[in-house]
C-alpha cells in the first residue's frame, strides 16, 4: 500500500511516537534503519514497516511504501533513513539469574550503550528505576543497536523491588567510587544483581543501604570516575568472565 | 574587570571559539563549569576566566565578571554555566610507552569518553587521525570531564606515523570483531600501541596491515559489537591490570 501525503492520519500518528505520552498510550515505538528493523522482526516486535518507494524489504508484516518527505517527518534524525519500523513495546519475560539495575540513568545515549553491553555480557534482565530515561526514546533505541530486543527490560520502584530480590536469594552489588571490593577480586554468586547509579550522584542512599557489597574499578587517581556506560560495561565484562 | 554587553568584542571573539576554524586560528578553546576550569588551571592551560557577577573563584588569571546573557551567548549548553574558561590548546609532550591510536572516531561524546578512560587506565599518549572529531569541540571537552589535560594528545597522519612507532619498538595491536587474540589472554609488552577504529567501519585496511596482532573482546553472539567508547575502555582496563 502507498502513502503519499505527509498529512495522512497514520503519518501523523506515527510522528507522535517521538513523544513518550503517545508511546505510552499506544504501546508502540519507532525503530529506524535496516539493522534495527531486522532485530525487531527477528524477535517478533515489528508491527508495521514504512519503506521508501522503490526500495524492497520482503518481511511478513504490514508494509507501506512512502515518500522521502514522510520518512523525514517521522524521524528525529538529520539524515532520514530509507525505512522506519513501528514496533510493539517489549513484553516482560522471566527475570533470570543475572540482573542489572539502573538507578536514574538520565542520558539516552548512556542508557542505550548500557543495554547493548548488557546483551554482549549475558545479562538476563535490566531493571530501570521509574525516573530513568525512557527506554523507547528514539535516541535510546538507536544507541542499543537493536539489542533491546534481546534482553528482558522492566521498570520498577527500586526501593520496594530490590528487597524482594534479596529475599529471593540474589546477591546485591552496588558501586562506589571509593571503598568496597575491587571488581577484579569479586567472588561472584550464581544469582546476582548489580546496581549502577545516576551520572552525577551515583546510587541513591536508600538504595545503597540495600547492597550486600560495594564494588569499584581501580584507576589512576587523577581520574575521579568513568562515564557510567563505560563503568557498567567494565563491571559486566568482568562478571561475565 | 566587568563586561556588560553581549556585543563586546571579546564576547564576540570567545563565542567564535565554538567553531573549529577560530580555535585553530587563535590556538584557544572553551571549557565550561567549575570542574573543567579547575582541571585547566591546575595544568597551566587556563588563560582567562569569565564568571557571573556576584560569584567568586579566586584564581591567578585574567578574570572578567560578566552577565548571565554573556555566558548564555558563549556556551552551547541549554543551561548556561556560571563560569567559562578560555584555555590555550594542549602542548605536545613525550610519547611515553603506552599509546592509544584513534582512527577516525567521529562522535564527540565517544571521543571525550575515550579520553576520560585513557587517563583512568594510564595511557601516556593518544594519537588522533587527521579526520577524527576535533579534540577542542565543546562536546568532546565536556565528555572528557577535564581529563584531556592529563594525557598527551596529538594529531598525526597514521599511515606514516605508525610505521615510525613500529621501528621504535612499539608492539602494534589492532582490534577486530572476529579473529585475533582474546584481550583476556594477551601477553602485553612494555611498549605498545593500541589502534581503535571508526564507529561504523572499524580500522582502515591500510592501517590494519601495520598491526602485529589483532585482539577482540569475547561476547554473546547475538551482539555484533560494542560501542567504540566501551570497547576501547575495556581493552585499556585489561591492559592496565
Amino acid at each position: 500500500m502507498n502513502i503519499e501525503s505527509v498529512n495522512n492520519q497514520k503519518v501523523k500518528d506515527y510522528t507522535k511516537l517521538n513523544q513518550k505520552k503517545y508511546r505510552d498510550e499506544s504501546n508502540l515505538f519507532i525503530v529506524e534503519g535496516l539493522n534495527l528493523i531486522n532485530e525487531a522482526y527477528k524477535n517478533g516486535y515489528l508491527k508495521t514497516l514504512l519503506i521508501e518507494k522503490g526500495k524492497v524489504l520482503p518481511l511478513d508484516v504490514e508494509t507501506y511504501y512512502v515518500t522521502k518527505d514522510i520518512l523525514k517527518k517521522i524521524t528525529t534524525l538529520d539524515n532520514p533513513p530509507t525505512m522506519i519500523g513501528i514496533c510493539e513495546k517489549l513484553k516482560e519475560k522471566e527475570l533470570g539469574d543475572k540482573i542489572l539495575v539502573l538507578d536514574e540513568i538520565q542520558d539516552p545515549g548512556n542508557l542505550g550503550t548500557i543495554i547493548r553491553s548488557a546483551c554482549a555480557f549475558n545479562i538476563d534482565t535490566i531493571i530501570l528505576s521509574e525516573d530513568s530515561a525512557d527506554l523507547y526514546n528514539p535516541k535510546v533505541v538507536r544507541a542499543t543497536q537493536g539489542m533491546l530486543f534481546n534482553v528482558n527490560i522492566i521498570v520498577k520502584d527500586l526501593s520496594t523491588f530490590i528487597p524482594l530480590l534479596k529475599m529471593d536469594g540474589y546477591k546485591i552489588y552496588g558501586t562506589a567510587v571509593d571503598g568496597g571490593v575491587n571488581v577484579k577480586n569479586l567472588e561472584c554468586y550464581s544469582k546476582y544483581c548489580i546496581i549502577m547509579g545516576n551520572e552525577g550522584n551515583g546510587i541513591s542512599d536508600n538504595i545503597k543501604k540495600l547492597c550486600d557489597k560495594l564494588i569499584y574499578i581501580s584507576m589512576n587517581e587523577k581520574c575521579e570516575s568513568l562515564n557510567v556506560g563505560v563503568a557498567t560495561s567494565i563491571i559486566l565484562y568482568e562478571l561475565n568472565n
